[in-house]
């Protein structure tokens, strides 16, 4: 593979899904090629993922290897509302824009209601006011769930302390809380928090637990904290047609992505290229940063001129979605200092 | 991995969905584990499996990668029948005992009505009567679509004259062609038909292409050859959770597995497994041979103390489902001559 | 409105939802249109249905007035199923046959299985193995809820003993009991049961409360006898396009049904239209009475020319569905003696 | 019934679904309970409106009764979008505030994408960005059909024109047009303009029938002026649990609501009252009249004395919905200008 590469460099900012694999988790993939195992999750690798997941958030889990995020999402929002339900998201959340229904799908149409906030981050008041509106009226969807995108789309990170506050205003109005975790890995690197206390200690029901953006090649999974849920995500998740035959390919990419801290490894690694991106483009004047990202996005703005010419230099990134000028580079384990000094010099250049 | 493995000897015959993965296909994901590529499907190996699909196939294609055969049936339904039709189906059909309602899930609602056949096949007879069952009546479900297994869960497989004749039958009746292709290239190897004979030709207008049984990791795929279908295919693969960002890891396996005829090799070896072991079963005077399996499935009648004496030495396989004594026995690439002599030097043994 | 009469004569016995609705209905209906309410249930009337209900019933019910039978058997089996569950019914159920899907629609996709026993009734044996089928296996639909029809579809009524047996299964094996009453009120007074030594006393969890059948115009009902449900069947109710702004003129008719036993003497006088028909087409050699009819249908066999002959002189009855020859004769609160003997002497004319 | 009522004067102006019914149509009712007739709109009176219905709107319908204007807007949007659709609604539309997610139940999870506007009514501008809005893009839902509520929620009306604007936006970008008429003749009356030129000259595709809330008890509809849509519109009425027995208990309300312009002497009245409450209130300057009514409603800003005056004195509306001290009355057939004078008169009396 080398799309979005030329002369050796990686040139790709689009997304952290447009990386390959690490070599670890490839490694594993050929090792669980080799001999028999048991179908559907009773394999050995499998069992082993999920004594690990318990070890590393510290607490029994229920793990359901998935083969997208959104498969994650949908099935893990379906178990936390009814149909009639609606699912509070951020108007910036994945779930609410790119996923073309499928929490509509798998919820049997339960209704996405928007609770908004700066940097992509819901706020504790309007949490509140939405976590109740017309609670109890027949005539309206009722709120259900309050789904937070960790780390959120433009790069912000919710701390510690603000999910504990969101959940606990979710929790005291009935509703559950789910995380959308498709970017874990670099939100835990950046508050330097444990697993635990980014989730279950912080409120946290059900998590979408991302592998696939951050090394892996076809896995994320479902980690519920929640026992009592267990029989229903089994079901939802066999009915929704995730249940593999061949478990183990996927737990065989979660088991590399959890040995030896490679999730961390790679989030880390990530992050700083992202980091070291933001802070050579905040010398240019002409750039302006934006939001506040602490994970492996920069969110900027660009004057016209730049965004060509980076494109024009095969340079991928996208810059139209959230205003005019404004761009997103999404920095992945895959970029290497010197790709991200290439792009800096091409930025140098063109704005002269 | 080692399960169902005991010195070296492999003593699973479960299901097809035991084996690993074949070396090429393994290979094939350390490579694509490389670089960058574009996401969702746009990358440059899943464009070549699309052409080459339709090189295989002989005829325009659709291609949708997918992560189980469940998803595949599930998506391929709901595109050929409305929420209020029926879905034909012969009473042995996966979809209609296996997948825990996932047709329905997908179709939203739509009804599993049997057509029954001996073998595991639907005869055109049934065919006739169901597509037509109370046709235009406001109060009943509406006929839509036929499912055929190919090959069927007892290991039977339908000719390509008589996939011809239920098509054509379907097709009267303005009901839409599905194959199940969970085992398509036992299938093929069977009838040594080509992809086109038995599919297009025959009159099927949408594929569940099985590659996991057959020697993949986590890959199938949808193949429509009525382009008319392929924006419905796309939203709704998409929808339900099946759109992979790094979709270049299924293409991979699909890539592979299409190459030198990987696909046929492994089921030619797989069916002569099966074909080694009935031969040498329907010696043994207390066995009875039942059905009519051509694939790389043994279907046949022990006596109680074969079958406990087989599952106290290890031998894994299903001896329930189909009535008191009978057994179902499915081979894979991954078995060797030798271990088909081992199964059956206990077999002997254990009858005296 | 005179279709199927003919010079006063009513000649329709293809169903009882053929008849009109009795006078004190219309008068309800009438007074009902005067004046104000409070929209969508809060009126008077409509807390007085709910009164009246738990005084017939003789325990707290909730009600839910619906305009369909079919929309009353939706909305409650999808409260008392997942969408990965099974319905159990009888292979002649309403559900199974003549609602083209509403179950499967309401339920979000779970499975109709069906569960035979002479009579249209279903036996404790059947019921005890389909209770428990593949329960627990994540690979087949999970048995949810049993759904007995009170009166059954050829005539026959479950013994009270005989509906505490089969909820007395269901319950054992976790699954909840509908009852399926577009007929209750003919079955009821077959029985000389009171109503609820034949619902909740007999085990049954959530009822479809027929009126429309047995002179009512457009109002049937959910009730529940267990409060746990309510909130769920409200939305449910709401959401699946059930609840009326103007509810009084449902609940106007439900309350003039209830009011003087109203119910039970139209029941009482359709059931013994069907008993006069019965007793005296047994006299022909050439009729052979079917089944065990004891509400009001009747059930039985005609030579070929006696149904051509009674259809050539304007009688309407259902003459196929059950096998060649089997006719279905449904009489209601419309049917006068003198109706009956007319259809009784052309029987006798015809027969010769 | 008497509530809302004291003293013989109306004092309810929550909604006009408080009123009673028309006494033509009471009386229709009581006629068409006489007799017998065939079920499920194979009736004679079904088959009058049908006819009527096409010689009102001046062209071909299919005609689908419903029992809520909440089902009728459900089956109709279901026909019109896919379910990986969106529905493009005014933020002050039912169908996103009123419905408790019935749209989202009878399309399977489509989306209700909101569309602005002033005076709650969606203009050129909002809908030709939001008919193209990421058209194509397969992470995205797609814009599928547009809805217009005529009268709209705050009492404004579309012009003849303004839907022909909106209906071409919606039909150049490959959209379907549905008409919420719940309060559709009102709307008529006020424009002075025929049904067909309101409807489909005017573009729309798919119309809900409103008559509950003008005069009718329990009956609206669904009218198509497309007959390519009959036979999905037919399941889809049937499914979901609206297609009643004995239908022509709904059509006979929808003949009597019809003949001799019973509608529209209905709206005429109703309008007419809001018109003389408007022009009287509007004298006090204390009260801001507010948004472009033109049907039975009044929307205007009264002080908190007023509303607390006018609550206390046992005058029914709605006060809190569209912000604080926003008052929303509607006026119906049942209100007669004593009624109404008896308002302005505590009006005047507690504004002093």
């Amino acid at each position: 593979m080398s799309e979005g590469t030329a002369a050796g460099v990686v040139r790709g900012y689009l997304s952290d899904n447009a990386a390959g694999a690490s070599p670890e988790i490839a490694a594993a993939m050929t090792e669980a090629a080799v001999g028999l195992a048991s179908p559907c999750g009773s394999d050995d690798v499998s069992k082993r993922v999920g004594a690990r997941m318990a070890e590393v958030f510290e607490h029994p889990v229920d793990v359901f290897p998935v083969g997208t995020g959104s498969a994650a999402n949908g099935i893990a929002l379906a178990t936390l509302t009814p149909p009639w339900g609606s699912i509070l998201s951020h108007p910036d959340g994945h779930i609410a824009n790119d996923e073309a229904g499928t929490p509509e799908f798998f919820t049997h149409g339960a209704k996405i209601t928007l609770v908004d906030g700066p940097n992509s981050k819901i706020t504790p008041e309007a949490l509140r006011a939405a976590a109740v509106y017309r609670r109890g009226n027949l005539h309206s969807v009722q709120p259900s769930v309050a789904s937070l995108t960790q780390a959120a789309e433009t790069g912000s990170v919710y701390t510690v302390a603000e999910i504990h506050e969101l959940s606990e205003i979710a929790h005291e109005a009935g509703l559950r809380v789910h995380m959308d975790g498709a970017r874990l890995a670099n939100a835990l690197v950046a508050l330097e928090a444990t697993p635990a206390e980014m989730t279950w200690q912080a409120g946290v029901d059900v998590l979408s637990f991302g592998a696939t953006k951050n090394g892996a090649m076809t896995a994320d999974a479902i980690v519920s904290f929640d026992p009592s849920l267990r029989t229903e995500l089994s079901y939802r998740h066999k009915r929704g047609g995730q249940l593999t035959s061949k478990m183990w390919f996927q737990s065989a990419q979660l088991d590399a992505y959890l040995t030896d801290d490679l999730w961390l490894r790679n989030a880390r690694h990530a992050n700083g290229m992202a980091e070291r991106l933001r802070a050579r483009l905040a010398l240019h004047p002409e750039i302006e940063m934006l939001g506040d990202p602490r994970a492996n996005i920069v969110f900027c703005s660009f004057p016209p001129m730049l965004i060509d010419g980076l494109h024009g230099r095969g340079f991928a990134f996208h810059a139209d979605r959230w205003g005019p000028g404004v761009v997103h580079l999404v920095t992945s384990f895959a970029h290497q200092p010197e790709d991200i000094d290439v792009l800096l010099a091409a930025v140098a250049d063109i704005l002269g």
